[in-house]
Protein backbone atom coordinates (compact mmCIF):
# COMPACT_ATOMS: atom_id res chain seq x y z
CA UNK A 1 0.00 0.00 0.00
CA UNK A 2 3.00 2.24 0.34
CA UNK A 3 4.45 1.27 -3.01
CA UNK A 4 1.42 2.27 -4.59
CA UNK A 5 1.15 5.59 -2.59
CA UNK A 6 4.37 6.26 -4.07
CA UNK A 7 3.51 5.35 -7.45
CA UNK A 8 0.46 7.67 -7.48
CA UNK A 9 2.70 10.30 -6.27
CA UNK A 10 5.27 9.48 -8.86
CA UNK A 11 1.98 9.12 -11.72
CA UNK A 12 0.78 12.74 -10.29
CA UNK A 13 4.19 14.59 -10.88
CA UNK A 14 4.98 13.04 -14.19
CA UNK A 15 1.07 13.12 -15.63
CA UNK A 16 0.96 16.70 -13.83
CA UNK A 17 3.94 18.12 -15.37
CA UNK A 18 2.65 16.24 -18.78
CA UNK A 19 -0.46 18.34 -18.33
CA UNK A 20 1.51 21.70 -17.61
CA UNK A 21 3.31 21.56 -20.81
CA UNK A 22 0.13 20.49 -23.26
CA UNK A 23 -2.15 23.22 -22.29
CA UNK A 24 -1.71 26.58 -22.61
CA UNK A 25 -0.19 28.90 -19.91
CA UNK A 26 -2.63 30.63 -17.32
CA UNK A 27 -1.59 33.99 -19.50
CA UNK A 28 -2.32 32.85 -23.05
CA UNK A 29 -4.89 34.90 -24.37
CA UNK A 30 -7.69 34.70 -23.70
CA UNK A 31 -6.71 34.58 -19.96
CA UNK A 32 -10.02 33.56 -18.51
CA UNK A 33 -10.03 30.23 -20.67
CA UNK A 34 -6.91 28.87 -19.63
CA UNK A 35 -7.57 29.95 -16.29
CA UNK A 36 -10.69 28.20 -16.11
CA UNK A 37 -8.79 24.93 -17.72
CA UNK A 38 -6.20 25.42 -15.54
CA UNK A 39 -8.36 25.45 -12.11
CA UNK A 40 -9.83 22.23 -13.15
CA UNK A 41 -6.89 19.89 -14.21
CA UNK A 42 -4.74 21.20 -11.08
CA UNK A 43 -7.67 20.62 -8.66
CA UNK A 44 -5.67 17.95 -6.72
CA UNK A 45 -7.32 14.99 -8.14
CA UNK A 46 -5.55 11.41 -7.86
CA UNK A 47 -5.17 10.64 -11.60
CA UNK A 48 -6.32 7.46 -11.30
CA UNK A 49 -7.12 6.94 -15.05
CA UNK A 50 -3.39 8.09 -16.04
CA UNK A 51 -2.22 5.60 -13.30
CA UNK A 52 -3.59 3.05 -14.96
CA UNK A 53 -2.20 4.29 -18.07
CA UNK A 54 1.00 3.98 -16.86
CA UNK A 55 0.61 0.79 -15.00
CA UNK A 56 -0.61 -0.74 -18.04
CA UNK A 57 1.97 0.31 -20.20
CA UNK A 58 4.48 -0.41 -17.52
CA UNK A 59 3.40 -3.99 -17.38
CA UNK A 60 4.35 -4.58 -20.84
CA UNK A 61 7.33 -2.56 -20.70
CA UNK A 62 6.81 0.42 -22.64
CA UNK A 63 8.97 3.58 -21.68
CA UNK A 64 7.66 5.84 -19.35
CA UNK A 65 8.12 8.76 -21.22
CA UNK A 66 6.13 7.41 -24.27
CA UNK A 67 2.79 7.10 -22.14
CA UNK A 68 2.36 9.99 -20.80
CA UNK A 69 0.91 12.26 -23.22
CA UNK A 70 -1.75 9.48 -24.31
CA UNK A 71 -2.13 9.79 -20.12
CA UNK A 72 -2.48 13.45 -19.82
CA UNK A 73 -5.07 13.35 -23.24
CA UNK A 74 -7.30 10.37 -20.94
CA UNK A 75 -6.94 12.74 -17.96
CA UNK A 76 -8.12 15.69 -20.23
CA UNK A 77 -11.20 14.15 -21.05
CA UNK A 78 -12.11 12.87 -17.84
CA UNK A 79 -11.92 16.49 -16.25
CA UNK A 80 -14.01 17.85 -19.56
CA UNK A 81 -16.35 15.45 -18.05
CA UNK A 82 -16.27 16.40 -14.51
CA UNK A 83 -16.64 20.56 -15.67
CA UNK A 84 -20.09 19.47 -17.52
CA UNK A 85 -21.60 17.50 -15.68
CA UNK A 86 -20.99 19.86 -12.34
CA UNK A 87 -23.17 23.27 -14.55
CA UNK A 88 -26.32 23.83 -12.86
CA UNK A 89 -28.10 22.19 -15.84
CA UNK A 90 -26.70 18.93 -15.45
CA UNK A 91 -25.44 17.98 -11.51
CA UNK A 92 -25.55 21.35 -10.50
CA UNK A 93 -22.40 20.94 -8.01
CA UNK A 94 -20.57 23.50 -6.40
CA UNK A 95 -17.45 21.77 -4.75
CA UNK A 96 -15.16 19.17 -6.51
CA UNK A 97 -12.55 17.52 -4.71
CA UNK A 98 -13.08 20.26 -1.99
CA UNK A 99 -12.83 23.34 -3.89
CA UNK A 100 -15.10 25.44 -5.55
CA UNK A 101 -16.44 24.03 -9.35
CA UNK A 102 -15.66 25.55 -12.16
CA UNK A 103 -18.66 27.42 -13.46
CA UNK A 104 -18.44 28.84 -9.42
CA UNK A 105 -14.75 30.22 -9.52
CA UNK A 106 -15.46 31.55 -12.73
CA UNK A 107 -19.15 31.26 -14.94
CA UNK A 108 -20.95 29.36 -16.94
CA UNK A 109 -19.94 30.46 -20.47
CA UNK A 110 -16.23 30.15 -19.47
CA UNK A 111 -16.96 26.00 -17.76
CA UNK A 112 -18.84 25.17 -20.78
CA UNK A 113 -16.03 26.83 -23.11
CA UNK A 114 -13.76 25.32 -20.84
CA UNK A 115 -14.87 21.80 -21.04
CA UNK A 116 -15.14 22.10 -24.68
CA UNK A 117 -11.40 23.08 -25.31
CA UNK A 118 -9.91 20.20 -22.74
CA UNK A 119 -11.78 18.34 -25.59
CA UNK A 120 -10.46 18.99 -28.06
CA UNK A 121 -6.87 19.95 -26.48
CA UNK A 122 -6.78 15.77 -25.74
CA UNK A 123 -7.39 14.80 -28.94
CA UNK A 124 -4.45 17.64 -30.09
CA UNK A 125 -1.93 16.04 -27.85
CA UNK A 126 -2.44 12.57 -29.16
CA UNK A 127 -2.05 13.35 -32.66
CA UNK A 128 1.39 15.59 -32.75
CA UNK A 129 2.89 12.89 -30.26
CA UNK A 130 5.58 12.25 -32.00
CA UNK A 131 7.14 9.98 -29.54
CA UNK A 132 4.28 7.39 -31.21
CA UNK A 133 4.12 6.10 -34.61
CA UNK A 134 1.52 7.54 -36.82
CA UNK A 135 -0.60 4.00 -36.44
CA UNK A 136 -0.47 3.51 -33.04
CA UNK A 137 -1.78 7.54 -32.49
CA UNK A 138 -4.41 7.25 -35.01
CA UNK A 139 -5.53 3.56 -33.21
CA UNK A 140 -5.44 6.12 -29.92
CA UNK A 141 -7.74 8.50 -31.15
CA UNK A 142 -10.62 6.17 -32.22
CA UNK A 143 -10.42 4.45 -28.97
CA UNK A 144 -10.57 7.86 -27.17
CA UNK A 145 -13.19 8.67 -29.01
CA UNK A 146 -15.30 5.47 -28.15
CA UNK A 147 -14.65 5.98 -25.49
CA UNK A 148 -15.63 9.38 -25.26
CA UNK A 149 -18.88 8.68 -26.97
CA UNK A 150 -20.19 6.14 -24.24
CA UNK A 151 -19.17 8.18 -21.75
CA UNK A 152 -21.26 11.12 -22.87
CA UNK A 153 -24.36 8.31 -23.80
CA UNK A 154 -23.74 7.32 -20.16
CA UNK A 155 -24.58 10.67 -18.92
CA UNK A 156 -27.53 10.74 -20.74
CA UNK A 157 -29.21 7.49 -19.62
CA UNK A 158 -28.42 9.04 -16.02
CA UNK A 159 -29.46 12.50 -16.84
CA UNK A 160 -32.81 10.38 -18.13
CA UNK A 161 -32.82 7.75 -15.70
CA UNK A 162 -33.02 10.46 -12.48
CA UNK A 163 -36.58 10.97 -10.60
CA UNK A 164 -37.60 7.77 -12.20
CA UNK A 165 -37.37 4.06 -10.68
CA UNK A 166 -34.71 1.96 -13.31
CA UNK A 167 -33.62 -1.60 -13.12
CA UNK A 168 -30.59 -2.70 -12.01
CA UNK A 169 -29.55 -3.96 -15.52
CA UNK A 170 -29.83 -0.10 -16.71
CA UNK A 171 -27.91 0.97 -13.70
CA UNK A 172 -25.01 -1.48 -15.00
CA UNK A 173 -25.24 -0.20 -18.27
CA UNK A 174 -25.13 3.45 -17.07
CA UNK A 175 -21.68 2.90 -15.44
CA UNK A 176 -20.34 0.71 -17.78
CA UNK A 177 -20.66 3.89 -20.45
CA UNK A 178 -20.60 6.67 -18.11
CA UNK A 179 -17.21 5.32 -16.03
CA UNK A 180 -16.13 2.20 -17.55
CA UNK A 181 -15.59 3.10 -20.73
CA UNK A 182 -12.89 5.61 -19.85
CA UNK A 183 -11.22 3.19 -17.08
CA UNK A 184 -11.24 0.36 -19.83
CA UNK A 185 -9.66 2.71 -22.45
CA UNK A 186 -7.23 4.27 -19.97
CA UNK A 187 -5.67 0.35 -19.51
CA UNK A 188 -5.77 -0.34 -22.86
CA UNK A 189 -4.45 2.71 -23.78
CA UNK A 190 -0.59 1.69 -21.81
CA UNK A 191 -1.31 -1.84 -23.18
CA UNK A 192 -1.46 -0.60 -26.96
CA UNK A 193 1.52 1.81 -26.87
CA UNK A 194 3.82 -0.97 -25.19
CA UNK A 195 2.82 -3.09 -28.27
CA UNK A 196 0.65 -5.85 -25.99
CA UNK A 197 -0.28 -8.69 -27.75
CA UNK A 198 -3.65 -9.61 -28.51
CA UNK A 199 -4.05 -11.97 -25.66
CA UNK A 200 -2.46 -9.97 -23.55
CA UNK A 201 -5.00 -6.90 -25.11
CA UNK A 202 -7.96 -8.66 -24.44
CA UNK A 203 -7.17 -9.87 -20.49
CA UNK A 204 -6.24 -6.25 -19.76
CA UNK A 205 -9.91 -5.30 -21.31
CA UNK A 206 -11.41 -7.79 -19.21
CA UNK A 207 -9.37 -6.32 -15.88
CA UNK A 208 -10.15 -3.12 -16.75
CA UNK A 209 -13.86 -3.67 -17.14
CA UNK A 210 -13.81 -5.70 -13.86
CA UNK A 211 -11.63 -2.60 -12.10
CA UNK A 212 -14.26 0.14 -13.89
CA UNK A 213 -17.23 -2.18 -12.09
CA UNK A 214 -15.72 -2.16 -8.79
CA UNK A 215 -14.91 1.16 -8.92
CA UNK A 216 -18.27 2.35 -9.48
CA UNK A 217 -19.43 -0.20 -6.45
CA UNK A 218 -16.92 1.40 -3.97
CA UNK A 219 -18.05 5.07 -5.24
CA UNK A 220 -21.67 4.42 -4.23
CA UNK A 221 -20.37 2.80 -0.97
CA UNK A 222 -18.64 5.68 -0.50
CA UNK A 223 -21.48 7.93 -0.70
CA UNK A 224 -23.03 6.67 2.25
CA UNK A 225 -20.95 5.69 4.68
CA UNK A 226 -18.43 8.89 4.22
CA UNK A 227 -18.74 12.85 5.25
CA UNK A 228 -18.96 15.30 3.10
CA UNK A 229 -15.37 16.53 4.83
CA UNK A 230 -13.81 13.07 3.56
CA UNK A 231 -15.25 13.53 0.25
CA UNK A 232 -14.42 16.69 -1.11
CA UNK A 233 -18.22 16.55 -2.26
CA UNK A 234 -22.19 16.59 -0.95
CA UNK A 235 -21.92 13.46 0.78
CA UNK A 236 -25.30 11.36 0.47
CA UNK A 237 -26.38 13.75 -2.70
CA UNK A 238 -27.20 10.04 -4.52
CA UNK A 239 -29.22 9.07 -1.77
CA UNK A 240 -31.33 12.15 -1.14
CA UNK A 241 -32.10 12.59 -5.16
CA UNK A 242 -33.08 9.18 -5.33
CA UNK A 243 -30.14 8.28 -7.09
CA UNK A 244 -30.33 4.31 -8.19
CA UNK A 245 -26.40 3.13 -6.21
CA UNK A 246 -26.08 -0.32 -5.49
CA UNK A 247 -26.56 0.01 -1.77
CA UNK A 248 -29.96 1.17 -2.94
CA UNK A 249 -30.54 -1.73 -4.91
CA UNK A 250 -28.47 -4.52 -2.38
CA UNK A 251 -27.96 -2.85 1.07
CA UNK A 252 -24.81 -2.81 2.43
CA UNK A 253 -23.71 -5.65 3.10
CA UNK A 254 -24.86 -7.61 -0.07
CA UNK A 255 -23.21 -4.52 -1.73
CA UNK A 256 -19.71 -4.91 0.20
CA UNK A 257 -20.24 -8.81 -1.31
CA UNK A 258 -20.46 -8.31 -4.41
CA UNK A 259 -17.34 -5.72 -4.69
CA UNK A 260 -15.31 -8.67 -3.16
CA UNK A 261 -16.09 -10.94 -5.95
CA UNK A 262 -15.36 -8.46 -8.35
CA UNK A 263 -11.71 -7.79 -7.34
CA UNK A 264 -11.78 -11.34 -7.69
CA UNK A 265 -12.97 -11.89 -10.99
CA UNK A 266 -10.06 -9.05 -11.74
CA UNK A 267 -7.62 -10.49 -10.29
CA UNK A 268 -8.56 -13.89 -12.24
CA UNK A 269 -7.90 -12.41 -15.61
CA UNK A 270 -4.54 -10.75 -14.64
CA UNK A 271 -3.18 -14.40 -14.15
CA UNK A 272 -4.09 -14.88 -17.88
CA UNK A 273 -0.99 -12.24 -18.48
CA UNK A 274 2.56 -13.69 -18.56
CA UNK A 275 4.13 -10.85 -16.71
CA UNK A 276 5.08 -9.23 -13.30
CA UNK A 277 1.17 -7.89 -13.23
CA UNK A 278 1.52 -6.56 -9.18
CA UNK A 279 0.96 -2.88 -9.99
CA UNK A 280 -2.34 -3.51 -11.49
CA UNK A 281 -2.99 -6.31 -8.68
CA UNK A 282 -2.02 -3.57 -6.22
CA UNK A 283 -4.52 -0.83 -8.04
CA UNK A 284 -7.36 -3.02 -7.59
CA UNK A 285 -6.78 -3.62 -3.81
CA UNK A 286 -6.89 -0.12 -3.65
CA UNK A 287 -10.01 0.25 -4.78
CA UNK A 288 -11.68 -2.41 -3.38
CA UNK A 289 -10.43 -1.11 0.01
CA UNK A 290 -11.15 2.68 -0.23
CA UNK A 291 -14.82 2.39 1.15
CA UNK A 292 -13.57 1.11 4.55
CA UNK B 1 -24.96 31.67 -59.96
CA UNK B 2 -27.21 29.00 -60.99
CA UNK B 3 -24.37 26.44 -60.97
CA UNK B 4 -23.33 27.34 -58.39
CA UNK B 5 -26.62 27.03 -56.33
CA UNK B 6 -26.57 23.40 -57.98
CA UNK B 7 -23.28 23.06 -56.34
CA UNK B 8 -24.23 23.54 -52.86
CA UNK B 9 -27.15 21.57 -53.52
CA UNK B 10 -25.36 18.46 -54.79
CA UNK B 11 -22.98 19.19 -51.59
CA UNK B 12 -25.82 18.89 -49.12
CA UNK B 13 -26.71 16.14 -50.88
CA UNK B 14 -23.77 14.43 -50.45
CA UNK B 15 -22.89 15.63 -46.96
CA UNK B 16 -26.25 15.32 -45.59
CA UNK B 17 -25.78 11.86 -46.62
CA UNK B 18 -22.62 11.00 -44.35
CA UNK B 19 -23.73 12.77 -41.25
CA UNK B 20 -26.27 10.42 -41.71
CA UNK B 21 -24.29 7.58 -41.97
CA UNK B 22 -21.54 8.96 -39.29
CA UNK B 23 -24.28 9.69 -36.29
CA UNK B 24 -25.94 7.44 -34.49
CA UNK B 25 -29.84 7.04 -35.51
CA UNK B 26 -32.31 8.89 -34.31
CA UNK B 27 -33.72 5.71 -31.96
CA UNK B 28 -30.19 4.48 -30.79
CA UNK B 29 -30.25 4.28 -26.90
CA UNK B 30 -30.03 7.35 -25.31
CA UNK B 31 -32.54 8.09 -27.88
CA UNK B 32 -33.34 11.93 -26.62
CA UNK B 33 -29.60 12.43 -27.11
CA UNK B 34 -29.47 11.50 -30.95
CA UNK B 35 -32.70 12.95 -31.28
CA UNK B 36 -31.04 16.27 -30.45
CA UNK B 37 -27.70 16.22 -31.79
CA UNK B 38 -30.06 15.22 -35.24
CA UNK B 39 -31.79 18.05 -34.71
CA UNK B 40 -29.47 20.29 -34.37
CA UNK B 41 -27.08 19.02 -37.54
CA UNK B 42 -30.00 18.65 -39.93
CA UNK B 43 -31.62 21.84 -39.45
CA UNK B 44 -31.08 23.24 -43.16
CA UNK B 45 -27.91 24.63 -43.03
CA UNK B 46 -26.34 25.87 -46.46
CA UNK B 47 -23.14 23.34 -45.08
CA UNK B 48 -21.00 26.57 -46.51
CA UNK B 49 -17.81 24.96 -44.42
CA UNK B 50 -18.64 21.30 -46.22
CA UNK B 51 -19.15 22.42 -49.57
CA UNK B 52 -15.86 24.26 -49.25
CA UNK B 53 -13.94 21.09 -48.24
CA UNK B 54 -15.61 19.86 -51.22
CA UNK B 55 -14.48 22.50 -53.89
CA UNK B 56 -11.24 22.71 -53.20
CA UNK B 57 -10.59 18.90 -52.81
CA UNK B 58 -12.02 19.19 -56.51
CA UNK B 59 -9.51 21.47 -57.43
CA UNK B 60 -6.89 19.70 -56.85
CA UNK B 61 -8.18 16.25 -58.22
CA UNK B 62 -9.62 14.81 -55.20
CA UNK B 63 -12.27 11.94 -55.62
CA UNK B 64 -15.51 13.54 -54.09
CA UNK B 65 -16.01 10.31 -52.32
CA UNK B 66 -12.16 10.39 -50.02
CA UNK B 67 -13.51 13.99 -48.87
CA UNK B 68 -17.07 13.42 -47.10
CA UNK B 69 -16.17 12.01 -44.40
CA UNK B 70 -13.85 15.22 -43.46
CA UNK B 71 -16.55 17.10 -44.31
CA UNK B 72 -19.21 16.26 -42.40
CA UNK B 73 -16.43 16.22 -39.68
CA UNK B 74 -16.02 19.81 -40.23
CA UNK B 75 -19.79 20.05 -40.17
CA UNK B 76 -20.03 18.43 -36.99
CA UNK B 77 -17.49 20.70 -34.81
CA UNK B 78 -19.33 23.75 -36.45
CA UNK B 79 -23.04 22.24 -35.18
CA UNK B 80 -21.18 21.58 -32.17
CA UNK B 81 -20.19 25.07 -31.51
CA UNK B 82 -23.54 26.33 -32.73
CA UNK B 83 -25.30 24.19 -30.13
CA UNK B 84 -23.42 25.35 -27.34
CA UNK B 85 -23.15 29.37 -28.54
CA UNK B 86 -27.09 29.21 -28.30
CA UNK B 87 -27.10 28.04 -24.83
CA UNK B 88 -28.78 30.84 -22.04
CA UNK B 89 -25.39 30.93 -20.37
CA UNK B 90 -23.85 32.25 -23.56
CA UNK B 91 -25.57 34.01 -26.38
CA UNK B 92 -28.75 32.84 -25.42
CA UNK B 93 -30.12 32.33 -28.41
CA UNK B 94 -34.00 30.53 -28.96
CA UNK B 95 -34.08 30.68 -32.95
CA UNK B 96 -31.32 29.26 -34.94
CA UNK B 97 -32.24 29.04 -38.75
CA UNK B 98 -35.76 29.64 -38.37
CA UNK B 99 -36.20 26.93 -35.99
CA UNK B 100 -36.10 26.39 -31.70
CA UNK B 101 -32.24 25.71 -30.89
CA UNK B 102 -31.48 22.94 -29.16
CA UNK B 103 -31.70 23.69 -25.55
CA UNK B 104 -35.25 25.44 -26.30
CA UNK B 105 -36.46 22.07 -28.42
CA UNK B 106 -34.73 19.61 -25.94
CA UNK B 107 -33.24 20.86 -22.24
CA UNK B 108 -29.78 22.38 -21.17
CA UNK B 109 -28.42 19.55 -19.83
CA UNK B 110 -29.53 17.64 -23.33
CA UNK B 111 -27.94 20.44 -25.54
CA UNK B 112 -24.62 20.50 -23.34
CA UNK B 113 -24.02 16.52 -24.00
CA UNK B 114 -25.30 16.83 -27.54
CA UNK B 115 -22.60 19.66 -28.20
CA UNK B 116 -20.01 17.39 -26.52
CA UNK B 117 -21.01 14.08 -28.25
CA UNK B 118 -20.55 16.00 -31.83
CA UNK B 119 -17.10 17.02 -31.37
CA UNK B 120 -16.38 13.70 -30.32
CA UNK B 121 -18.07 12.15 -33.42
CA UNK B 122 -16.15 14.66 -35.71
CA UNK B 123 -12.68 12.95 -34.67
CA UNK B 124 -14.10 9.61 -34.64
CA UNK B 125 -15.30 9.98 -38.12
CA UNK B 126 -11.95 10.83 -40.04
CA UNK B 127 -9.80 8.61 -37.44
CA UNK B 128 -11.81 5.56 -39.16
CA UNK B 129 -12.21 7.00 -42.53
CA UNK B 130 -10.00 3.79 -44.17
CA UNK B 131 -10.21 5.65 -47.34
CA UNK B 132 -7.19 8.17 -46.68
CA UNK B 133 -4.02 6.69 -45.94
CA UNK B 134 -3.21 6.67 -41.72
CA UNK B 135 -0.52 9.47 -42.25
CA UNK B 136 -4.02 11.48 -44.20
CA UNK B 137 -6.48 11.09 -41.02
CA UNK B 138 -3.62 12.28 -38.57
CA UNK B 139 -2.94 15.41 -40.42
CA UNK B 140 -6.39 16.42 -40.67
CA UNK B 141 -7.31 15.71 -36.87
CA UNK B 142 -4.42 17.66 -35.97
CA UNK B 143 -5.39 20.77 -37.97
CA UNK B 144 -9.29 20.25 -37.18
CA UNK B 145 -8.20 20.11 -33.12
CA UNK B 146 -6.28 23.34 -33.84
CA UNK B 147 -8.63 25.21 -35.52
CA UNK B 148 -11.57 24.10 -33.29
CA UNK B 149 -8.92 25.15 -30.66
CA UNK B 150 -8.88 28.48 -31.94
CA UNK B 151 -12.60 28.67 -32.15
CA UNK B 152 -13.16 28.35 -28.72
CA UNK B 153 -10.53 30.81 -27.95
CA UNK B 154 -12.71 33.17 -30.60
CA UNK B 155 -16.14 32.26 -28.55
CA UNK B 156 -13.78 33.42 -25.31
CA UNK B 157 -12.43 36.44 -26.70
CA UNK B 158 -16.30 37.51 -27.90
CA UNK B 159 -17.59 36.74 -24.20
CA UNK B 160 -14.73 38.48 -22.50
CA UNK B 161 -15.54 41.69 -24.60
CA UNK B 162 -19.30 41.63 -24.22
CA UNK B 163 -20.49 45.15 -22.75
CA UNK B 164 -16.78 46.47 -22.99
CA UNK B 165 -15.50 48.94 -26.06
CA UNK B 166 -12.79 47.17 -28.27
CA UNK B 167 -10.58 48.36 -30.75
CA UNK B 168 -10.86 46.90 -34.37
CA UNK B 169 -7.83 44.88 -34.39
CA UNK B 170 -9.33 42.99 -31.01
CA UNK B 171 -12.95 42.44 -33.18
CA UNK B 172 -9.98 41.22 -36.35
CA UNK B 173 -8.83 38.85 -33.56
CA UNK B 174 -12.25 37.46 -32.85
CA UNK B 175 -13.40 37.13 -35.87
CA UNK B 176 -9.98 35.39 -37.11
CA UNK B 177 -10.25 32.90 -34.18
CA UNK B 178 -13.56 32.11 -33.95
CA UNK B 179 -15.34 31.95 -37.94
CA UNK B 180 -12.27 32.36 -39.91
CA UNK B 181 -9.76 29.23 -38.31
CA UNK B 182 -12.77 26.73 -38.88
CA UNK B 183 -13.01 28.03 -42.88
CA UNK B 184 -9.48 28.11 -43.36
CA UNK B 185 -9.39 24.64 -42.38
CA UNK B 186 -12.27 23.57 -44.36
CA UNK B 187 -10.17 25.00 -47.33
CA UNK B 188 -7.39 23.59 -46.40
CA UNK B 189 -8.71 19.78 -45.27
CA UNK B 190 -9.23 19.76 -49.36
CA UNK B 191 -6.46 20.31 -50.44
CA UNK B 192 -4.57 18.38 -48.11
CA UNK B 193 -6.95 15.06 -49.22
CA UNK B 194 -5.98 16.21 -52.11
CA UNK B 195 -2.29 15.78 -51.93
CA UNK B 196 -1.95 19.81 -53.03
CA UNK B 197 1.83 21.04 -53.10
CA UNK B 198 3.15 23.23 -50.49
CA UNK B 199 2.91 26.50 -52.87
CA UNK B 200 -1.00 25.39 -53.86
CA UNK B 201 -1.80 24.99 -50.29
CA UNK B 202 -0.35 28.38 -48.90
CA UNK B 203 -2.59 29.83 -51.65
CA UNK B 204 -5.61 27.94 -50.21
CA UNK B 205 -4.71 28.94 -47.22
CA UNK B 206 -4.90 32.82 -48.21
CA UNK B 207 -7.64 32.69 -50.50
CA UNK B 208 -9.36 30.57 -47.21
CA UNK B 209 -8.61 33.30 -44.94
CA UNK B 210 -9.96 36.24 -46.33
CA UNK B 211 -12.95 34.11 -47.71
CA UNK B 212 -13.35 34.05 -43.68
CA UNK B 213 -12.88 37.71 -43.40
CA UNK B 214 -15.31 38.53 -46.26
CA UNK B 215 -17.69 35.74 -44.53
CA UNK B 216 -17.69 38.13 -41.44
CA UNK B 217 -17.63 41.53 -42.72
CA UNK B 218 -21.03 40.11 -45.07
CA UNK B 219 -22.36 38.58 -41.61
CA UNK B 220 -22.53 42.17 -39.79
CA UNK B 221 -23.55 43.95 -42.72
CA UNK B 222 -26.60 41.06 -43.02
CA UNK B 223 -27.41 41.68 -39.82
CA UNK B 224 -27.73 45.43 -39.98
CA UNK B 225 -30.11 45.24 -43.31
CA UNK B 226 -32.21 42.39 -43.10
CA UNK B 227 -35.11 41.28 -41.33
CA UNK B 228 -35.81 38.58 -38.88
CA UNK B 229 -37.90 36.98 -40.79
CA UNK B 230 -35.19 36.35 -43.80
CA UNK B 231 -32.36 35.36 -41.51
CA UNK B 232 -33.94 32.93 -39.22
CA UNK B 233 -32.33 34.37 -36.42
CA UNK B 234 -33.42 37.98 -34.24
CA UNK B 235 -31.73 40.11 -36.48
CA UNK B 236 -30.41 43.41 -35.06
CA UNK B 237 -29.51 41.60 -32.32
CA UNK B 238 -25.66 42.46 -32.43
CA UNK B 239 -26.12 45.88 -32.54
CA UNK B 240 -28.82 46.05 -29.66
CA UNK B 241 -26.44 44.02 -27.74
CA UNK B 242 -23.87 46.59 -28.66
CA UNK B 243 -21.74 44.14 -29.88
CA UNK B 244 -18.57 45.48 -32.12
CA UNK B 245 -19.28 44.43 -35.70
CA UNK B 246 -17.60 46.30 -38.96
CA UNK B 247 -20.68 48.54 -39.51
CA UNK B 248 -19.89 50.13 -36.00
CA UNK B 249 -16.36 50.88 -36.91
CA UNK B 250 -16.83 51.64 -40.57
CA UNK B 251 -20.43 52.95 -41.36
CA UNK B 252 -22.43 51.03 -44.13
CA UNK B 253 -20.82 52.52 -46.88
CA UNK B 254 -16.75 51.76 -46.27
CA UNK B 255 -17.65 48.36 -44.71
CA UNK B 256 -19.40 47.75 -48.40
CA UNK B 257 -15.70 48.87 -49.90
CA UNK B 258 -13.82 46.79 -47.16
CA UNK B 259 -15.71 43.86 -48.23
CA UNK B 260 -15.04 44.45 -51.84
CA UNK B 261 -11.25 44.82 -51.32
CA UNK B 262 -11.47 41.68 -49.47
CA UNK B 263 -12.93 39.88 -52.26
CA UNK B 264 -10.55 41.20 -54.59
CA UNK B 265 -7.71 40.21 -52.74
CA UNK B 266 -8.89 36.51 -52.13
CA UNK B 267 -9.35 36.49 -56.05
CA UNK B 268 -5.86 37.51 -56.50
CA UNK B 269 -4.59 34.81 -54.61
CA UNK B 270 -6.50 32.27 -56.40
CA UNK B 271 -4.52 33.26 -59.33
CA UNK B 272 -1.72 31.88 -58.02
CA UNK B 273 -2.98 28.49 -58.68
CA UNK B 274 -2.58 26.41 -61.66
CA UNK B 275 -5.78 24.80 -61.63
CA UNK B 276 -9.39 25.81 -62.69
CA UNK B 277 -10.55 27.62 -59.98
CA UNK B 278 -14.30 28.75 -60.71
CA UNK B 279 -15.70 26.71 -58.11
CA UNK B 280 -13.77 28.55 -55.20
CA UNK B 281 -13.63 32.01 -57.24
CA UNK B 282 -17.42 31.57 -57.67
CA UNK B 283 -17.72 30.50 -53.51
CA UNK B 284 -16.28 33.98 -52.85
CA UNK B 285 -18.76 35.88 -55.30
CA UNK B 286 -21.28 34.45 -53.57
CA UNK B 287 -19.78 35.45 -50.35
CA UNK B 288 -19.85 38.94 -51.14
CA UNK B 289 -23.30 39.28 -53.06
CA UNK B 290 -25.51 38.17 -50.29
CA UNK B 291 -25.38 40.66 -48.42
CA UNK B 292 -27.35 42.52 -50.99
Amino acid sequence: MRDLNKFFDHCSRRVDARLDALIPAENTPPARLYAALRWSVFAGGKRFRPALTLAAGRVFGAPEERLLSTAAAIEMIHTYSLIHDDLPAMDDDELRRGRATCHVKFDEATAILAGDQLQTLAFHAIANDAQLTESTRLKLIAELAEAAARMVDGQQLDLDAEGRRISLEDLEKIHRSKTGAMIRVAARAGALIAGAGDDELCAVTLYAEKLGLLFQITDDLLDVTQTTEVLGKTAGKDVTAEKATYPHFHGLAETRRLAAQVHAEAAESLKTIDKNTDILAALLDFILAREK
